[in-house]
């Protein structure tokens, strides 16, 4: 019974040479307590001689072959989706600001942010309300394009940095418990399929925040109640929306703010970093400026449908041709 | 251009109603600022007079069509093991103890049983040092048993946990930075396949504790640096490694705590729970005894390798022949 | 640039060797017709000097990373199913007698020997019209377990039997297109869902055929035309179509033949075979009686929905309990 | 106990009808031989008074759950490869000539043209020895693009085909048993992606061919022995292989067939039919010419790894821009 070097591969490092070794037979010493048991247990498959952990882990790991392989599509974008759950609750909760708490948009971002900076190869992130997309790029090898890791690593990551960071946004106000994300994978194959997929997540954002928009305008400041709201507001299109709000509250709903309309879009952009540095040439002091050019995320608050930011951000996305 | 039932069913459900609508044309007071650009990118697909975002969302919702259905086989096991990222850095930069941190393994343990009351159909929980796996019992349809669904949640719901109970466990020092976690998704078909897939986690947990206990030892105590510790143990079997620690540090292995040799195991119990509660019969007050029979989360660091845990709790797998 | 042992393993094995050569530069005897292009469409990857063939070959090999794994859930039963393509319309075409043609399931029932002879591991197949299934042994690893190299080449040595021996079954009379057949993977975990797969075909057979003899009856002996037949069997239940069937054509269904209600099963049986043979014992012609035992496939048209049949052939299913 | 919509959506439609009535209790009339049967072993889940056939069916259609979606991701070009099983000795036991049959090719080409005819979407099928690629549009939705609908059938048709054809390309020589071709699914997302395939599969037969041509010069002309002949040619490169064949055998491999050379692409062209028919004008006879467009496949034997092939049919490929 020795493992061959396939069935090792993916030992914690440390172990690995331990589990080459051909064990001994009769290793008595090794775990007496449960020795009895093991033997027992093994009879089927394991001489009844050895009982060595090593030889019994070796045993047990054909479960490994269990595990099924979901790479993803080469030459594909990667996106990874998340979606608060019951965070209609959640919001409540807390207290969320109707129809928008800009505390909890900026702990979201925050949070994409991190994962941004944590995780490699990630172009895009957008997000709205209590979901939030990253994009990885079409030519990514992170995690060996593995699905499962992907969106578990970003989910993760996502999750306990809204925790981490919760004070630096709600200052005083507890979190009354561990918040829950969910996850999806999707590919797209083009740069049009992209586009669309976020175009999709924009246009149902200003959907979403121009119904909410009316919808609490009416009970918060007309005094009517969530159900005669709701009513008032079925059936009715974006224009008559903007009616009401311009009308009855003298909103214009194009001037509310950026990032309640269209979501928040974060990228890598370089940033020209100025500094002066005092140093000394020829025995005499100098003051120097010196430039320095690092990637940073940026958050952007502008449409992301049409041409123009895909325009000034041409190294967002690879080409279509490879 | 309608949109069918079909494509409406994930839809935030406010907003269902809304998007089943039939939107007339020239809806042209929507959105001004960004209509010419709608149009202009839309203008293969879509007839130029609708500017409607609802329209235009309804556009982009062929993207929907990218994603996988990834739903776990019927009758199989379900596990989500997830392991740390980094870990072993992580434990250095927050001072973790040699060879066990007991407080990140009781953090590590209250974040598992957060997963298990808050997500259905776990019906046991493995762990030791950075890792843990949950395992859905094989009748499970929580989340429509959609694997990225499964595996987000629980690597979401630990995360945010790790960082909201760490207080309770580490106290004053502080959290430096979020950590990240990630997962993947295994299916067994049978009884046999899961307690070997639990037994070779378990034997994984008892070859890194005591390679990590004798190496420590020599480190810690023995006074060899972490180079020379690792020479000395190349080769060696666990009858060397056991005669190592009793001959130059006292120590039976054996009677090391259970928590480290075993790992920690979670598992829903019924709980008999007694209070008195004071009645008032016929105008006199009278102090009464009340029973209430609960589930509740039990951990035990016991060997689940062998027939008598199963023997002592059979109502965590179901039988093999349905 | 050079094949790794990885980017090799599938070659042609003649031609392994040369592919795993390092292939000098300027090689440009080797074809002069095309050299130009292949320069040409290479440039972006591919330095300007490299024009061997097998070079070009490596560049292009970076296609077989799109491949996925398919690999199928260990301790799983496999099943693969056959359909008949436009079975209905081929039925016509070659004028199947109606409700039931026996060449046609002679032929098929045939089909399905040269499969399960030509590949390893299937323990049963059962057919019934135009489909078959096909079960692989829950531990078989033929073709390692892969999904797509399972059902295409049961699909294919299917396809391909069925016009090699259509001759044997219908004679002088022509086939007059090759017909196609299409086919899937499912999974079943445990003995009662694969029994339970059986049963829901074997229930189906039923069904179908129960409802075609009537409805032929009516058409063909009854005088009635096909709408009015299907008019006159709307709603009825099984123990009106017995009834119809009795009275009206005094057919008693259960009468019928086994292989039109049961639909067909071949398996494996150890059949023994005796032969007499003339030896010469000490200068004497002896005539001895040899008795050698060989598995067959054979056929059976009985139910295999009751646990009669599976106590009788215990061999074919693998025990739950693995 | 009622079948929903979606359980009966796949049962053949003859019977839809049936499956959806409900089904009064205690249908005893349907099949007294084994109705004792079905009881007992449906005792677990089914009520003991049901014993209808169609009950007995809707309680096993579970099973179909166990059928996972296997959709190819949507936007890409979904290529079926197939290949000969044991070719090698199938071209022995039908005294293929080496080192090119030309009827094996041409049977080889028949089957795919029969493949093209009769499966929608194929834009293109490239062939080589014994395997053939067939690609379906990126924007195809034939079978729903379900992976294995789609490499079955092709595997099926194909294998069909090549029986059938067999005579027309081998005459009075008989087919000695059904051959098999197993295949697989690969799905590109880019043109320069499913170029690169083709390429790859072009490179490939260059290089067989040209080892092929010398190897068997060197045993049918030159008198080797195929193992003398491997052992000469270990280590050779292209330009070695190319003088052998000019110095000793006064072969230029540039002149040799293309066919042998760059395979065959099947592709679909418009081909213009013109025909003369008889028509009355004023009761006058007269002949008129009518020209008919309509697509047919065709066969080309040219390069197509450079741009030319690609540019001469620039309906082959769809944009990438989509």
């Amino acid at each position: 019974m020795i493992l061959g070097t396939h069935d090792a591969h993916c030992l914690k490092p440390m172990f690995r040479n331990l589990t080459l070794l051909r064990v001994p037979v009769l290793n008595f010493i090794e775990c007496p307590d449960r020795g009895a048991e093991v033997v027992k247990c093994n009879l089927q498959a394991l001489a009844s001689f050895c009982t060595s952990s090593v030889m019994a882990k070796s045993k047990y790991e054909y479960v490994r072959n269990f595990e099924t392989d979901d790479t993803c599509l080469r030459n594909c974008y990667i996106v990874v989706r998340l979606d608060g759950r019951n965070f209609h609750k959640f919001a409540e909760q807390h207290n969320f600001a109707k129809p928008n708490d800009d505390r909890a948009l900026g702990l979201m971002t925050r949070s994409a942010r991190s994962v941004m900076e944590e995780l490699e190869d990630i172009i895009i992130a957008y997000g709205q309300s209590d979901e939030f997309s990253f994009i990885f790029k079409r030519s990514s090898n992170w995690f060996k394009r593995r699905a499962s890791k992907l969106m578990t690593h970003v989910a993760s990551q996502f999750s306990s940095s809204y925790v981490f960071y919760w004070r630096e946004y709600f200052g005083e106000q507890p979190l009354l418990h561990p918040p829950g994300f969910d996850g999806r994978v999707v590919l797209y194959p083009s740069n049009r399929n992209l586009r669309d997929y976020l175009s999709w997540r924009q246009a149902d954002c200003h959907i979403n925040n121009l119904y909410n928009t009316v919808f609490w305008s009416l009970v918060l400041k007309g005094g009517l109640s969530t159900i005669q709201a709701e009513d008032k507001l079925k059936g009715t299109l974006a224009a008559d929306k903007n009616e009401i709000l311009f009308s009855e509250f003298n909103i214009n709903y194009n001037k509310e703010p950026l990032i309640h309309r269209k979501g928040t879009s974060l990228i890598w952009e370089k940033i020209d970093e100025t500094t002066t540095k005092q140093i000394k040439v020829l025995n005499e002091e100098k003051e120097v400026t010196v430039t320095k050019s690092r990637k940073r995320v940026t958050a952007h608050h502008c449409d992301i449908i049409g041409d123009q930011f895909w325009k000034e951000h041409p190294e967002i996305l690879e080409d279509d041709g490879c």
